[in-house]
């Protein structure tokens, strides 16, 4: 892929919509794991991998994975990667625009090679859509893929173990597809999906943290009454107790630097217009960098309802129904990777991840990194997902650079 | 019906549980205008109201309607009356008590004839269930059945006109169905329908006004985002300026005397627990028997609901869905009850009825006064639903004082 920056970074955006016209759904974008559509988009990735010299081969998982070897002898790998499959009607640049950019950065690389391979892994599953389990692809390299998790249905009674052998793949070689045991880095370029680098006008973000993540389900169970027969002081409102609960849960929030935490669910019954809620059901999702941070909030807002529910004699019962601790990425390639970007000229923020990516299964097992690029509206998971040309030349600018002070890490490592 | 008060209470509850027998759905309570086991109940009531020496009939829109007429010739006459319908899996005395009792009254009186005749009207529709449209039998006997209104259909695509000649019965009668020129006065006997009397040890209240109504259905519009990357500082959480506002509701209830305001619905979209609600639809019920008191209360919490969103960038949209005003019940009436009540040893309560009724209709015509017993459990619309004999006993005793009274009332009148 020759030209300028600026050329490739069209070229990048080009190529993530070309992929996106494969889909299970005409007229949207949704392509879930191992469905139809993902063998085009193997093939496209092949063609682009093998043109630049890698070598390519679809894991027990369905991860396509290209090689670019390094002349040295058991030099070490760095791996590049990101997700292939879509949430149901997504955008064109969620997950796959890591894949792609990975792609591109072996094609620039091809006069400069540093003293390491680099692994291009396009995850063969990450948004958890067909099996109602995230990070198939991810977790079968780092060797975490449950045996149990293969016979997980979807909504057809279709086993993951099926899936597999139906595109042609034998879950008896899931092994295979663990990482190498060379592999000393792993990098991930993905859309921020939030408004935050927008809102201050910064191309790149790095992160130096997923959050950590509480999801409960708070269940207020007051007395069903008529609206119009029941005095305010003989009322068990379900409806105005978890009201009451859901403005703490947001002032909580606002309260601490980096918390969120969102009530997008609230199910009343019996949910008629002259009828007091008997019964509400809600969802408390909650997110820090910090776990102990997340957890006093999650402590203080489950007092807050409690409370909220007693004085109206109203009963509260939560169910924790996720509880997921931060996953902090490698600070020393963080710092590269910030320095890498102030070399290339664009100014980055330091951030945390509020999203769940690759990143967070690589992380525990090898030294990992991300890079954000800016999303316009904070829009993902929706056809107006974007990404702009200048943040993409910013993204491909910065990993050069971060590739050149690895290269250096690496050279000052073997003569150590 | 002869036998002591006590008999007379415990006959009146087994007749209100004879016509619950008689039911659109097995199992349970379910009698809507003019369907198959009304004809039962029309059959049942017609041969106790005989019994009593009363002449029946049955008007164009279906109310049952008995005569006990007076000796004295242009004698003025007493209504009695409630309706004959149920809500779906209802209880066995909403309604039909009124009608019930009212005959037992005429049972109790034939040896003490006051100086007015007596019609007791079995109301064919008062719910509002078959065609969404309520009080069909009062708003027929006061002449406001709207020609147009025959037209509405059920959910079979049936019209009321059409449900009416099924019957057997004739439209073209309605003219014929209207309140007689002679009545003076209307008296209604109805379960509380919430839990006042009964918190309050009372077996018996005298309603002074029913209250009137603002139902409104709220929209508050944000953005709908991602739970994780959406920042605190940059939301527009629809949930969040909805519970605000449904907070100020209760306060602002809970703040004036005699005012209930309930938000019983509410619907958020996409109504994920990882997405922020970008659409959320409430209900506000409203109601207090001044309606100042209700108006300036609506323009408070419109208000709010306008704060609470424009803080949070989200947008708002009001929709009055229904405006009703308060209906006061005439004063010497409800005097002359509450005074009967003090003489037949029972002390009442006077009270506002926060739900409406079919006095509702009638006392714009003519005066008009409604006694209620107490609702045990503050239950009502429930299989549960019930009266406790002693309280249809003290409701037996206050209205024979009050025929009385009003007997006294009448004899001065024709003496004036």
């Amino acid at each position: 892929m020759p030209g300028t920056n600026t050329d490739c970074a069209t070229r990048i955006i080009a190529r993530c919509r070309e992929i996106a016209a494969h889909t299970e759904v005409p007229g949207e974008i949704t392509r879930r794991f191992l469905t139809p559509p993902m063998r085009a988009v193997h093939s496209l990735l092949s063609q682009w991998m093998e043109a630049a010299g890698m070598t390519v081969h679809t894991d027990a998982i369905g991860n396509l994975r290209g090689l670019w070897p390094s002349p040295i002898a058991n030099a070490p790998r760095l791996i590049i990667g990101s997700h292939l499959d879509t949430v149901p009607n997504a955008g064109a640049f969620d997950g796959i625009l890591g894949v792609i950019l990975g792609i591109a950065v072996i094609e620039e690389l091809l006069e400069h090679r540093p003293p390491f391979s680099i692994e291009v892994i396009g995850f063969s599953e990450e948004e958890g859509v067909r099996f109602s389990k995230a990070f198939l692809g991810s977790l079968a390299v780092v060797g975490k893929l449950a045996p149990e998790t293969l016979q997980r249905t979807d909504q057809n009674g279709l086993t993951i173990a099926e899936a597999i052998r139906s595109y042609g793949l034998d879950p008896a070689n899931l092994p295979a597809a663990v990482l190498s045991r060379d592999a000393f880095a792993y990098l991930e370029f993905h859309i921020e999906q939030g408004p935050i680098l927008e809102s201050e006008g910064a191309s790149l973000g790095i992160v130096e943290a997923l959050v950590g993540q509480t999801r409960m389900q708070l269940l207020f169970e007051g007395q069903a009454n008529h609206a119009g027969t029941t005095p305010m002081h003989l009322r068990h409102d379900a409806m105005a107790a978890a009201a009451e609960w859901i403005v703490a849960v947001e002032a909580c929030a606002t309260a601490h630097e980096g918390l969120v935490a969102t009530v997008g669910k609230l199910d009343a019954s019996p949910g008629a217009g002259n009828v007091i809620a008997g019964r509400v059901k809600t969802s408390l999702d909650i997110r820090h960098a910090d776990d102990n941070t997340r957890h006093a909030a999650v402590d203080a807002l489950t007092q807050i309802a409690k409370t909220a529910a007693t004085k109206r004699g109203v009963t509260l019962t939560l169910r924790t129904e996720m509880e997921q601790s931060a996953v902090p990425l490698d600070p020393h390639l963080t710092t590269l990777l910030h320095r890498a970007a102030a070399q290339a000229g664009y100014p980055s923020r330091r951030m945390t991840s509020g999203a769940g990516h690759d990143a967070m299964i690589l992380a525990p097992i090898i030294p990992s990194t991300m890079l954000f690029l800016r999303s316009p509206g904070g829009l993902s998971h929706h056809p107006d997902e974007a990404v702009l040309p200048q943040d993409v030349e910013a993204a491909l600018a910065t990993v050069m650079e971060f590739l050149a002070l690895l290269s250096d890490d690496k050279t000052k490592d073997s003569h150590a």
